[in-house]
Parts: structure tokens; C-alpha cells; sequence
């Protein structure tokens, strides 16, 4: 057994796929978002633009938030000092889990140092306390909802994404007396497309299903007071468990869930992904806390992300660049190649200062490997413009495929196919 | 199908055996530790003092871990904004890397968002890299360890506590042809044991095993530069895998791996649990990289530490309280009853205002409850003194059992006999 050989072949193979991931070393800078500095490899230092943040509406350098936090870990220091039940609640978290129960009009809330593992955590746990439980598991869910559903140790059956005729299949033939939990993401982050989340509600409730969604792409960003598309549609109410993040609209650090007492109580005394870890820093709390009062009363930030990224896809698309459809604010363009889509990604980063990583398998499915655009309301209108003119020059040099002015791309189709029949339709 | 019924009678269940946990609401004092304000569930608010804080050394209140975080969420705002493949890398995380390699004399380290992560991430991750894997998991392995064997997938056979015979028996009845991953920790949290890592090391040597081990309550405390067991023993180029916490000793948040080059980057491509998930806030790296580096260079902490933690327990063995045996700076006091335990806790909060929550399982096991008392350099001898009093008001109110004054309690025998054998010895 040469164990080094085995982690030296894995690795090989990545590169031979063109996937092994680099990691781009930037440095933030409160004020100046989403403006950052970039070390390449070489050492050199350069100020960039930043096109592919998931801190969607610059709260992370919210004064206010920054204040919450400096403040905090002034008053009460860099930690927690220990796990929830060990010494590790502090007053700021709990003031937390008031304001996110608040946020999305339940009775209560339970704070993770992620997303990912409050998505872990919950689902497993609530999937194992029922008795024989299905889950129902869209075919697009996140890495962290498919942990949740494994570790559960439960029957999972997967339906095609947002697919509810395949959805009813499912729960009609697990019948309306066996516990079943769906799970489902609002707005998914790759296509940047909704879930019909009323009518999985309609279908929860005919065949008496417990409903789980993850709003991570969401809240902060849609709602009257940012809790995300349930409250935008008035859903908040028909969902059983709300998970989100505080770690991109939001801008800080952590994740959580919302629901009815009882199920937030039974998942913080069953998980041992939220029991047996040290709880987040009271100045990361408060920091999050801040946010989300912020973006319960403003809708500046919601507005300026909405108008910047319409009129972003407005300009790549009249240019023929090959935006696929997204009813959100996630732009993704087109390339289907895991090394082109990194050449152009370099390309833009080395020569145009622009910042866009390449998403490659097994973030996306192969074939369907993209530039994933993230404007936010920082990303004014010239920038959109020097956005449009760098795409174009490193699609014209690496012949990648236009498609008609105005088209949206479809997945469905070849790219040359796109261009040929817009041009003679 | 009642839902919400399940989830009460699964708390309810919880409530009948004594276990239900209610955290303690604190508000950590900065330039106060041990010090902080409880909020009582009335709402009242008092000073109490903090004898179970996994914030070791007190670096969670140094003034210069502070700054660090302060400095840096002014300058680089509150979060990272993306996950670390998609700009979430940052350039104090970067660094903290790095500090971390060098700590641990290793290639290379990576770090996530708790150490319950990085353990989960990397067991599973490795041993499903290696082809037909057999884990070896110390009995009293940490929840964090057990979920990264489970979710492997793999094969798993648990030793018998820091029993090297029983291990030498599984390493050859697998053959030195199979993969193998031994899993243990250093410092065993609850127990305060150390595990006999130079002689596992051995065994991994002549069966061909790796080894994989957690430091997470070593780390900052012991070695000359603070890296741990490993470090005071010699034995850090022994072992393949050390995982730490940022979160103890170190008094921020987060969670690290540190070995050769090409088995951390393959974690690194390889992890859910780490690919998909935002990264460490750039304040938060910068805290903890700084925490490491003082701590490489002041032993004035550890000191203390070992000079308290002596302290506390002489003290407490010779008012005849059943401390149990601990080679390290953890001070368990035998309870073995979740009621009493809970009782005996609430009665040092409420009525002696020191806090010391209670140890019931599934912590630890059944019949071995305890209150864990985690003397820091900050503990003074006055304050030693204080805790006697109370412990010694509590048990004797509660009907607890001493044992001989200077004796040390030993799990397996009843108390009043120990009481006996002691004094008629
Ligand atoms: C849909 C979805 N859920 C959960 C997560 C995890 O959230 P966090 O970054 O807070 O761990 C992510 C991305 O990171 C995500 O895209
Ligand atoms: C042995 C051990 N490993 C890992 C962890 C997890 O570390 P963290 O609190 O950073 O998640 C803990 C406790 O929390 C622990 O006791």
C-alpha cells in the first residue's frame, strides 16, 4: 500500500479532467467592494474587479455591520469559548435566533457556524427522528442537502429538478401514512431559476409531507423584508423548515434554520454537527444580526442588485454572448468546456483585471460549464460595460460561440444551431 | 403521519431522562475572563464566574488577537464572500495556512470552518480515496471523528480505549496489503488522558498503516511552540494527519488539517464539506494566525495553565471531592447522575454564581456523569479557593460522595468504598 502514489494519482487525474481548482488569493477592502487585490502566483499584486462574489449586496463592508463586529469583539472578545451547551452561548446569538425567527415569522430559530452543516445537521436529524422517513430530494440540491439526506441513513428518492408531476409520482406511491420529507432550494444558484415552491406546498400538504427548503441564494434578496422568495410569494407560512445563510447576502459568517418550536428544539438536542462544535464568536453574531435588521428595513440594496443585474444580462445578451436563462440575480454565460471555460476565466483575470472563476464539474454537470456573473449593487453601470467589452474579446480569441443579439441561451441546444436560427428566424 | 407530535415526544423522551439541555445565555466580558454577565431565563442579569470555558489560555480576550480581528474586519469587511474556490480565498487565510504548516512542521494545512468540519471532512474524504480502506477508531473517539468514519462509508473497527493490544490485533488480522486508517486523539476531552501516540505510531509502521490524529484540546497547550502532544513527545513527523481547532486554546473559530503536500490538496479537491461551503472571514483568520504565533512564542499561557490546573486539583482532592484521574489541565469531578449533576450545577450557578454546566451523556457515557472544570491561567488561586467552598456546600447539601482527602477517583469501584478502602488503608 504506497498511500502518497494514491493521493498524487487523484490529484493527476483532476488535472488530466482540467478540474483541479486553483484558488484565486484575493485581498478584500472594506469601501472600495467589490474592488479587490489579487496576488498571482508570481507574488504580484494587482487591484481586480471582483464579478463572481456571493456577497451579493456589499454588506460585508456595511459600516454599520463592520462596527457590530469590531464592536463586539472589543467588548466581548475573538470566540465563544466553547460549544452551545458548554459555555459557548453568548447573548449575541441568542439575540440572533430571535431576529432570524422574526425574519421568516416563525417561532423559532437555530443558528450553525454554516450553511452547509446547518443544512447537514438539520436534515439528517429531522429525517431520522421519523419513523421509516422518504426523502424526497430535488435532483439539483446542494452538496450540503444531499450530506444531510445521506447521513440520515433514510430512503431517499430523487425527483427531476422542479419537476412536479415526478413529485406527486413519488408521493403518491410512498402513500399519504409514511413520513415523507421533501427538500428544496428556492433559488438555485447554478441556472439562477425558482422553484414552484406553492405548488410543492399544495402537494406537501394533499399527501401529507413535512416541506424543507434552503433560501440560501435568497435571503436577504427578495422579500419585502428580505427573508427571501417565501416571502415574496407569501409561502413563509406553508413551509415547514426555512434554511438560509448569513454568509453571503448577508455578508458574515454561519447558517440556520426557522420553524415551529418543536422541530428547532428536537434538531438542537439530536444533531451532533450542532451540538459538539464551538459556537460562532459573539462579534460574528452581532455582525449578522446588524445585517439582517438592515435589510429588513431597506430596499436600497435589493433594488440595486435587481436593476444592475437585469441590465448586466441586457448588455452580455445584446452582445451575443451566450447568457442562459435565469429568473434571478445569478448571470451564467455559457461555455461547455471545463478548459476553455478556465482559459477564458485566466484570460480575463490577466489581462482584463476581471475576476470570474470558471464553474466546472461537479459544481455543474459536464457539457454545462460556465462563467457564473454575480452582479450586486456595487457594480455600477461602466463596469457593466467594461464587463461586455472583455467577455467579447476573450470569446473572440478563443472562438467560443456567440449567439443571436438578445437571444437567450438554451441549454438544449448547440450553440451553432442558436446562431443560425436566430440569425435566419 | 403527526409531525410535530414525534419531535415532542422525541424532547419530552429527553426531559424524562434528565438530559434535556438548556444552554446558560453568557455575555463574555473582554479584560474580564473568567468573568461573565448570565442572563437567568427570568431575564435577570448577573456577574458569575466561568469555570467550563474551552477558551483554555484566555486568548479569546488578548488584546492582540483582538486588534487582529478588528484591523482586519476594518479593512477587509465582515465576511469572505464566496466559498474558497469561488472568491471566498483570502489573504490572512492564506497565511493562516501557512502558520499552521509551520507549527506542525508539515507541507502544508488547510483550514475550515470548525474543527468538527475538518474532522468530518478529512477522515471521510481520505479514507474514501483509499481503496477498500479499514478505519481504526479509538473507542472514545470525538462525535466530530465518528461522523467522518461513518460518512466515509468505509469499513470501520473500533480498539478498545488507548488499548494497543487490541489494536496490534485488528492491524494484523487486516494485513499490511489493506489500506488502513488509525484515528485516534491526543488528549481524550472528558477523561483528560493521553493516548499512547509514539507506540501507535509504531504499530502503524510495522502493519503499514496511516494515522490520523486530533489535537483539538493539545493545540496551544503543549510543546515547545505550542503545537501539541506531538510536539512535546517528538512525534510530529510520526504521524501523517494532525487536526487542530482554532477555536480553544487558540480563542477564535475554525478548524485545521496540516500534513503532507499532496494528502491535504487532496482533501482540499476532494471534500464537500469543504469545496462547498463559504470561507473563514479574512478577521477571523487574521485572529486566529495571530493567537498561533504568540502562542509559538510565550509559554507564559501554557504556564499558568499547567500551574492552575494543579492547582485546582490538589485542592479539590484534598477537600476529598472524587476527582478523577487526569494526566492533563482537564479536572473532571465524578457526579454519575444526570439529575444530581444537573442539580449540583444550577445550585453553583444560582447560589455560588460559578458555572460549571453539567457532563451527562450521550457526552459521556451513562452512569459517569460529571461537572468538567477547565482551570486557565486566569483562574487564581483565590478564585481556586472559592471553588472548593462551593463544591464542598453543594455535595454535602446534594448528599454526594467524597472520598479519602488526596485520593483519586477511580471509575471503576463505588464511591463509598473508595472512601473506606482510603480510610482504612
Ligand atoms: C444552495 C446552498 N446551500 C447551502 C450552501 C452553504 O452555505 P454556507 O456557505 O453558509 O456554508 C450553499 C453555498 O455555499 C449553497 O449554494
Ligand atoms: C476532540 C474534539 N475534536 C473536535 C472538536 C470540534 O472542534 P470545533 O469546536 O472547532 O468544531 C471538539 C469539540 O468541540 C473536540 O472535543
Amino acid at each position: 500500500m504506497k498511500y502518497h502514489e494514491i493521493f498524487e494519482n487523484a490529484l493527476a487525474s483532476l488535472k488530466t479532467e482540467k478540474r483541479y481548482r486553483i484558488f484565486a488569493d484575493l485581498e478584500r477592502q472594506a469601501g472600495k467592494f467589490p474592488r479587490a487585490i489579487w496576488r498571482a502566483e508570481n507574488g504580484l499584486e494587482r487591484e481586480i474587479l471582483v464579478w463572481c462574489s456571493n456577497d451579493y449586496l456589499g454588506m460585508g463592508q456595511h459600516p454599520d455591520v463592520i462596527k457590530a463586529m469590531t464592536d463586539t469583539a472589543q467588548k466581548m472578545g475573538s470566540g465563544a469559548g466553547g460549544t452551545r451547551n458548554i459555555s459557548g452561548t453568548n447573548r449575541p446569538l441568542v439575540e440572533l435566533e430571535a431576529e432570524l425567527a422574526d425574519l421568516h415569522q416563525k417561532e423559532a430559530a437555530l443558528a450553525f457556524t454554516s450553511g452547509f452543516v446547518s443544512n447537514e445537521a438539520a436534515i439528517s436529524t429531522i429525517a431520522k427522528l421519523l419513523p421509516n422517513c422518504l426523502i424526497l430530494s430535488d435532483a439539483l440540491n446542494h452538496a450540503s442537502m444531499i450530506a444531510g439526506v445521506k447521513n440520515s441513513g433514510m430512503q431517499k428518492q430523487v425527483w427531476r429538478h422542479n419537476d412536479l408531476e415526478h413529485l406527486e409520482e413519488l408521493l403518491k406511491a410512498a402513500g399519504n401514512d409514511r413520513a415523507k420529507l421533501i427538500v428544496f432550494e428556492s433559488v438555485y444558484s447554478m441556472d439562477g431559476d425558482i422553484a414552484p415552491i406553492e405548488q410543492i406546498a399544495d402537494l406537501a400538504d394533499k399527501y401529507n409531507a413535512m416541506t424543507y427548503i434552503d433560501e440560501v441564494h435568497a435571503v436577504g434578496m427578495y422579500g419585502e423584508r428580505g427573508a427571501g422568495i417565501c416571502e415574496r410569494e407569501g409561502l413563509m407560512d406553508r413551509i415547514d423548515v426555512i434554511e438560509g445563510t448569513l454568509a453571503k447576502a448577508y455578508g458574515t459568517l454561519g447558517g440556520y434554520i426557522t420553524g415551529k418550536a418543536c422541530i428547532i428544539d428536537a434538531v438542537r438536542s439530536y444533531a451532533p454537527g450542532f451540538i459538539f462544535t464551538t459556537a460562532m464568536p459573539p462579534a460574528i453574531a452581532a455582525a449578522a444580526s446588524t445585517s439582517v435588521r438592515h435589510l429588513k428595513n431597506s430596499k436600497t440594496e435589493r433594488e440595486g442588485q435587481q436593476r444592475q443585474a437585469a441590465s448586466t444580462k441586457k448588455k452580455l445578451s445584446e452582445a451575443g454572448l451566450p447568457v442562459m436563462p435565469s429568473e434571478t440575480h445569478i448571470v451564467p454565460i455559457f461555455v461547455g468546456d471545463p478548459d476553455l471555460c478556465k482559459k477564458a476565466s485566466d484570460m480575463l483575470l490577466e489581462e482584463h483585471g476581471i475576476y470570474i472563476q470558471p464553474i466546472n464539474y461537479p459544481t455543474v454537470p459536464r457539457g454545462t460549464e460556465r462563467l457564473r456573473i454575480t452582479p450586486t449593487p456595487f457594480h455600477e453601470d461602466a463596469l457593466i460595460d467594461d464587463l461586455v467589452d472583455a467577455l467579447n474579446d476573450v470569446w473572440a480569441r478563443l472562438g467560443l460561440s456567440f449567439i443571436a443579439p438578445g437571444a437567450v441561451y438554451d441549454i438544449n441546444k448547440q450553440p451553432e444551431q442558436q446562431v443560425f436560427e436566430a440569425a435566419g428566424g
